[in-house]
Formats: C-alpha cells, structure tokens, sequence
C-alpha cells in the first residue's frame, strides 16, 4: 500500500514509550505534555438548583460543557489521565469556574446525566478565589476567563475559531511547548461565540487563533478531534 | 507559512458548489455522497419501557446510541442532512433496527435525553420487518445487522475496529464509491464488540476494516472523527 498523504509514520506506534532514539523521547515529552481545554459557557449557571431532568432548559446550556468534559476525558477503558478542563460559567451574579483534572478524577461516567451530577456537587460547595476540592479531581472557585488565563500564562494557547488559520498547519516550531511548560491550552467558546472583551483577553494572553475546517461544529466534537489529532501526532517536528 | 503535511488544498474551499474544473466536479460528487453510520448494541433494549433518569442502567446501554446519533447528525447551526444512521438493538427478544434520516430529520436536539426519548417513541411503534415510522425522519423494523448490510449491498462498507489499517490510507481508488452508489457505510460496535458471527457478515458483505488509530474510542467519538474526515476531503483522489 503506498504511503498515503497526511500519513505520519508514529501513528501505529501505539507505545511510544518502546521506541528509543532521540526523536522518538522528542515525540514522546511532546505528545505526553498536559493538554488543557477551557469552555466558556455564557449562559451556564453557577448555582447548583439546575434540574438533572431536564439540563439544557434550566441550567444555561451546563449540557453543552458536560458534554466538553466526557469528549475531552473518556475512553473506551479509562480517562486521559493529561487532560485537564476549565469550565467558565458566566451566567450566575459572579462568575465561578470549575476545574477537572484527569489524574484524580474519579467518577465520570460517558453519559451527559452523571456529569452534570457532578458539577451539581461542585456548584454547592462554598467557593471562594481559591480552589475548593469538590468530589475527587474536581475544583471550584470564583473568578471567570482572565483568572484561568492567568494561571495557564506558561501554557501555548490555541484558541479554536472558525476563521482562524487551519488547525493541521500548527507544527512544533509554532507551538515552541519545548521551551515552556509543555502544556497546550485550547480555549473553546460555547454556541454564542466570545464577547469582544473575551476576545481581547485572548488575544492579549498571546493565543494562536486556529479552525477545525468550515464546517461549525459543537464544543465537544472539537474536543475529540483536538484529543484525536494530538493521539495521533499529526503536530509533528520536520 | 510552509504547506503542511496532511494539508489538503480543498481544506478551506468553504464552498465546493462554487469551484467548476471537472476535478472539482468530481470531489463535489464524492464528498456529497450519503454517510451512513451502522452502529450496533448488542445489549440495547428493543422495549420502550426504559428510564429516561437512567438511560445507561436501563436500556442496556441505549445513552452509547444516543450520543452516536448526536455525533452523526448535529452541527453548530443545524443538522447534517446527507447522513443516515442505524442503530441494530439486540437486547430484546427479537432484533429491532432503528433508522435515523437527515433529510427529513425532526426535533432531535444535541443533549443525550432528547434523543433517548425520540428513540423510546420509537420502540413503542410496533414492529414488523418493514420500515414504519415514528415521528419525522425515524423508522423501525423488525431485524438485525444482516437485513441493513443488505440494504446497503449497494454501499462501500468500512468497518472500524481497532486492528484495522490506518484510516488515512483510504483513497478514492480503494472506495470506489464513482462506480456504486456513492454511498459510504461505516459499521462500529459499541463497548462490547462484535461477535464472530457478526464478524463473518462484515466480512462477507466485504468491508474494508480501519481503524482511527491506537487510542480506543467511544463510538460516538468514532463517528465525529468521520464527519470530519469526510468534511475536511482527506480521501481525496491524486
């Protein structure tokens, strides 16, 4: 079969840590680096009486980020233990955000019910600027975007668009993670788009702005792909 | 800023319609081309008397369906209308097959329990082994994976699985999807996967078997990396 186009060799190499040569501990210290996903939600509630039966219509469309948190943890047989997610929820009197963090966290289901479960939990516990541990890997505190954008300041950050440039064209030398901390931040809105104030903050931050292809998709299925293009190392050196 | 590998130039032509070389023709013809998805439960209950407060402890894991639904159809700003799936249920005492039509494709929303109760309204249409419908764009029959592969006798079929070759290396030449009916079928498994017997029908229907890479998936993850695949022209002919 001749090598198709767009075919990065590392693909089938599903134990990279097996492989020895200098490139390969490259590849390896870059595609084992933290990926980070923050989601603003505008709407999304910040107190914890939302209804589990009924998600989307009492909770500012909290179904819209639960369904960012399994797309960005969950695998067939576990959670992506180098993941971390920052919920932004701007629709309560101060914003709050929640933190989830793959070594630690414990019950995550796939299905959208259990998740918002657990974000119920965490919206009841008192939160101050500081984080509070609500059940085990997952965090809250007060404060909105600039506050995670402040915290992740040695992260690269990408910030999905549907203008910006064509994800596939982002290689090592643009994302320079050997020099920081090897930690991307991908910044993802929710279905009303950024704020021009949010806008700005990302851009002060220093975000690349990126697009997944013409076709608007919705925040999860933008997590898979971004999980799926990072599992597969389409990101590679020359 | 160099071409990428992996890029291909059609990547950001928003607006195929508009391009008019015969190529482009061409691309337009196979890119349009029918999607369906064939997604199997091997424990899905074929009953409408599940819980929607519970969908993944009473309906033998129906919520996995679901999401594969969501994933296949929804987009930012509407619903793809050139995908069909099935969903095979074979957790009753006698297989169901529910149909899910994007041309005519009615009131499913992106959140998990919306389209558990569409499919529940389903089961309660009785069955027999032709295509009755629920409401707008949701059929249900009596059957199983055979009677769909029959349908699509017609379609290209790949099935994913995780021994599979790399995606990527499909082209054109080996979907020859000019010369059928121009529709392309992807079979997936839910967390169980396939039986032999299952298997050997795959296999006799002739399907080429992929895979998305060394990371296990949900299916539902699956099904967005297709649409993308497919929406960002990566089988795209020499």
């Amino acid at each position: 079969m001749p090598e198709p186009r767009g075919y990065h060799p590392f693909f089938e190499a599903s134990n990279i840590d097996s492989l020895e040569s200098e490139r390969c501990l490259y590849l390896q210290f870059v595609f084992k680096a933290m990926r980070s996903f923050i989601i603003v939600g505008h709407k999304a509630t910040t107190a914890p009486n939302f209804s589990l039966e009924d998600i989307p219509g009492t909770s500012g469309r909290l179904d819209i980020l639960c369904r960012a948190v399994t797309a960005a943890f969950v695998l067939s047989h576990g959670i992506r233990k180098d993941v971390c997610v920052y919920l932004v929820l701007l629709g309560g009197e101060i914003p709050k955000t929640i933190q989830l963090r793959g070594e630690t966290l414990r019950h995550l289901n796939p299905d959208e019910r259990t998740t918002a479960a657990l974000l119920k939990k965490a919206l009841a516990v008192p939160a101050t600027a500081e984080w509070a541990m609500s059940t085990s890997g997952i965090f809250v505190r007060t404060g909105g975007l600039a506050e995670v954008l402040a915290d992740l300041k040695d992260a690269k950050l990408i910030y999905l668009r549907e203008d910006g440039a064509d994800i596939r064209s982002l290689d090592i030398a643009d994302l320079d993670v050997s020099s920081l901390s090897g930690e991307m931040a991908f910044i993802l809105g929710d279905h009303t788009g950024m704020t021009p104030d949010e806008e700005s903050l990302i851009e002060q931050a220093g975000a690349k702005v990126v697009s997944l292809g013409p076709t608007s998709l919705h925040a999860d299925h933008c997590v898979v792909l971004i999980n799926w293009l990072l599992d597969t190392n389409v990101f590679m050196p020359e």
